[in-house]
């Protein structure tokens, strides 16, 4: 794999200024042209050899172009304000928005790279790890993103010499690292586990260019020109995945309604029944009963939450449902209970314009707690296979792919030790209608109901038909879908706490 | 997960019979527009639940349908042949051509299942069993293959009933199998591990729908209803994608040569060393040591693939490289040394009308030695990345992601304990006219010489590009590239056998 990159490959200092002037000029078109027509973001990873020109290659792109609309990261030990989240939170975090260019140094490949190779992590660990950057680069890539991975390469005596020139080079002997020459020791342990890296993950959306790192001029010219022949190509194909995309969609679309006249729609005909109609919504509660359970579970809580935090176990709650199930009362009964410095409710309407130019679950993952919070979701990312879906705002494509996307999501709060629990709150399509009627003519709850609710409301089926489908691909064992019958509130809400206390009892117990 | 398909879901006779007449109407029209315009298989898979009616399933769908154009394969403990083989190879044997339905029962999904829940293998061992179902049907996907999977679900309690009918029903009594009893006890495991499965296998391009079992009229208007709605929405959004890839690949030739009139092609541009050119064309060996040094190889060879034949070792050899080569005299000093029952080569020209209704992948998981065999390619899977590449058979997307998939495959022949040598034989440009010429003046060497090759010689650069972008993404160390000077074709010959034999020497004695 890498003696393709130890070639000798040179380019004359001359040659290089020629052909640096034309690459410059097309590189700055061509960003220019990124940000106002590409609806993409850039996503260039620069990984390899120590001392192979990672750091001047990035230079050399930051010189290259405009600069503002470059971002570039790099990644060196994980900060206190890292370590407390899921491990995916400072990549994501630096994801750029569309039309931007975002570099990353040792990003993601370097902390599995360096923990295999020092023995801390397990062949299966590391495959693991891998698994989870093809995961997150397929879901940028299936959004669109241009994701380009550079691995610059040095042969073992080049690198020696290197660091020998560097180490009797008083003014820059300081950019030795303490590890340099143990890691050179290492070299060949390097390369093996560097080889399993790109076998694995080179992919025709996420592809690795390996670049002989050995000349100067020859590695600045070839990052930039591979850089440049990559975006181009990506700018030419995405306009036409997007018409594509967009007659797909209103293909889709078409069919779906034309086979829903027929009684033969998507879900529908021989599936009557959705798992919301089991659901008994003559569970209640008395007033009385209530006061005196909502006591318990609220010191109950308030305890588990303590010790929760204590032991830097974070906990995240979901809440959906129908609109005026009853989200933000069962949602104040147990922050009433929490001390406000530990806890953060984020509700989520329709994306801001930033949001809107990400992936879409990089706003919630915006959201991750540090470590020993509560984390109170009132909609969430569900909202792609809920409302987006059926109000279109999501293709066919985008909500079939979600659940997959979801479900590694969800593992990756789940490995890093979080409490997850998800509540579907629901009420009887008659009780909406009493609530709707009660908000109309209460002033003091009015605002609460907007046009919107009554347009959902005739979607109800299709809403149910979404939400059945929903819980049947991301309802599971490690984090389970909890269904609230809340048509009487109060007993709704009594069953929401206690089974955020059973949770939380049994995660700090563990 | 599950619990979504344990809501009583029924169906009556009547309505059954009365909605079975439409749907096995529309479903014998669609399968005939699959068969005539359809350019893409189909791939059924049944899994879950014993007694939730996947054998009924299927039976229907044969029922509704021509059943000359569905085949079906049920799985059960692989064969001697199968086990001697890699895992998939009995399912890449069994995918359909274009045009025809394929559906497996039991099939990939069931071995894993049942050794991780029988604690055979690890958590780990089992997420990379997924991992490469995952990558099996993407690479199907990807190809425009429909893939549906239908999971049969019963609850435990239903499952109990069904176990007791049929164990008191002295006509069906022996369909009991000696673990079903076993399994129900373990009801609650098995679901464990099934949810983790559809988890990590549900995704937009291959998902998986889960069906209610308990009632026959139901389950049976649902599998069918579900199969049409997905084979429609699949011919449809076919049809789209066909001509946006056609359009896309016109577009990237456009592009990529107007890019190359300016010097800024792929890959050229600064890239003007090949690693064919580190190679040393003055290597060579006169005729007399070749002839001692072949008889001393070859009965060495013979020697060790007596040994790796008894280990049940099988050898993969792979050979590549520009016209007249060598391959061919390189194989045959190998060949002469073994035994005619343990081995077999197989030259690879372009494919036929068969090979073409298929992945390209599949003609060469059909040619998989047993246990013990020699299996020689002339020309191979790689030339995915050369000829198809390079004569734009393959389009840029389709050669840019065949490098994950070559490696893919690869992987599975190594861990299957395959020894996998790959030789990449090279002359100069020089050197392939004079063997031309020869070819050209040598009456029993004429028909070697096609046009073809001429043509292919204009393209020499091209090639040889190709070739360094395919060494350096799929040579790695459990399966590295030989590159083989063999403009002197006797100290050519010789580096092949002598690599030969050294793998195997290392193969025997671990």
């Amino acid at each position: 794999m890498f003696q393709t990159a130890e070639l000798g490959q040179k380019v004359a200092k001359s040659e290089f200024k020629q052909r640096e002037l034309v690459l410059r000029e097309n590189l700055l078109a061509l960003q220019q042209r990124l940000r106002l027509e590409g609806d993409f973001p850039v996503m260039l990873d620069f990984a390899g050899v120590r001392g192979a020109g990672k750091g001047t290659s990035i230079n050399m792109l930051n010189k290259w172009m405009d600069a503002r609309w470059i971002v570039t990261h790099a990644y060196t030990e994980p900060s206190d304000e890292e370590r407390e989240r899921p491990l995916f939170w400072r990549i994501w975090r630096h994801v750029p928005p569309k039309g931007q260019i975002g570099i990353h140094l040792s990003g993601r490949y370097s902390r599995p790279l360096l923990d295999f190779v020092y023995g801390k992590i397990s062949q299966e660990e590391f495959n693991h790890h891998l698994d989870r950057i093809n995961n997150f680069e397929k879901a940028l890539a299936d959004d669109g993103a241009m994701v380009l991975k550079f691995w610059m390469h040095i042969s073992r005596d080049v690198q020696k010499k290197r660091l020998e020139t560097l180490e009797n080079d008083p003014l820059r002997s300081w950019r030795m690292a303490a590890d340099d020459w143990k890691h050179w020791e290492m070299y060949d342990r390097f390369i093996e586990a560097e080889e399993m890296i790109i076998s694995a993950t080179n992919t025709g959306h996420a592809p690795w260019e390996i670049i002989e790192g050995e000349d100067f001029y020859y590695r600045s010219l070839r990052v930039g020109e591979v850089f440049l022949q990559t975006l181009e190509r990506h700018m030419m194909k995405e306009q036409i995945r997007q018409k594509y995309l967009s007659e797909m969609r209103k293909e889709v679309h078409q069919h779906t309604s034309q086979a829903e006249a027929t009684g033969n729609g998507n879900g529908k005909g021989s599936q009557t029944i959705t798992i919301m109609d089991a659901l008994d919504h003559s569970l209640s509660m008395s007033k009385k009963a209530y006061r005196q359970e909502l006591a318990v579970c609220q010191a109950r809580l308030a305890g588990l939450h303590q010790k929760a935090a204590q032991k830097k176990i974070s906990t995240i709650l979901v809440f959906e449902g129908p609109d005026a199930s009853g989200k933000g009362g069962a949602i104040r009964q147990i922050t009433e209970a929490l001390d406000a410095r530990y806890y953060k409710v984020y509700p989520f309407a329709a994306p801001t314009d930033m949001e809107n130019a990400h992936h879409y679950l990089w706003r919630f993952w915006n959201c991750m707690p540090r470590a020993g919070r509560m984390t109170i979701f009132d909609r969430s990312w569900y909202g792609r296979v809920l409302v987006e879906r059926i109000e279109q705002f999501a293709g066919d494509d985008e909500w079939r792919r979600a659940f997959a996307e979801i479900n590694d999501f969800e593992d990756q709060l789940i490995e890093d030790g979080v409490v997850l629990l998800k509540f579907w709150l629901h009420i009887s399509k008659d009780e909406q209608l009493k609530r709707f009627k009660d908000r109309e003519e209460t002033p003091y709850k009015r605002w609460k109901l907007v046009d919107e609710d009554w347009r959902n409301r005739e979607k109800w089926d299709d809403y149910a038909l979404a939400a059945h489908e929903m819980i049947q691909q991301t309802s599971v064992k490690k984090s389970p879908w909890i269904l609230v019958e809340n048509e009487n509130k109060a007993y709704g809400r009594i069953k929401v706490l206690n089974s955020v206390c059973d949770a939380l009892e049994k995660a700090v117990a563990d």
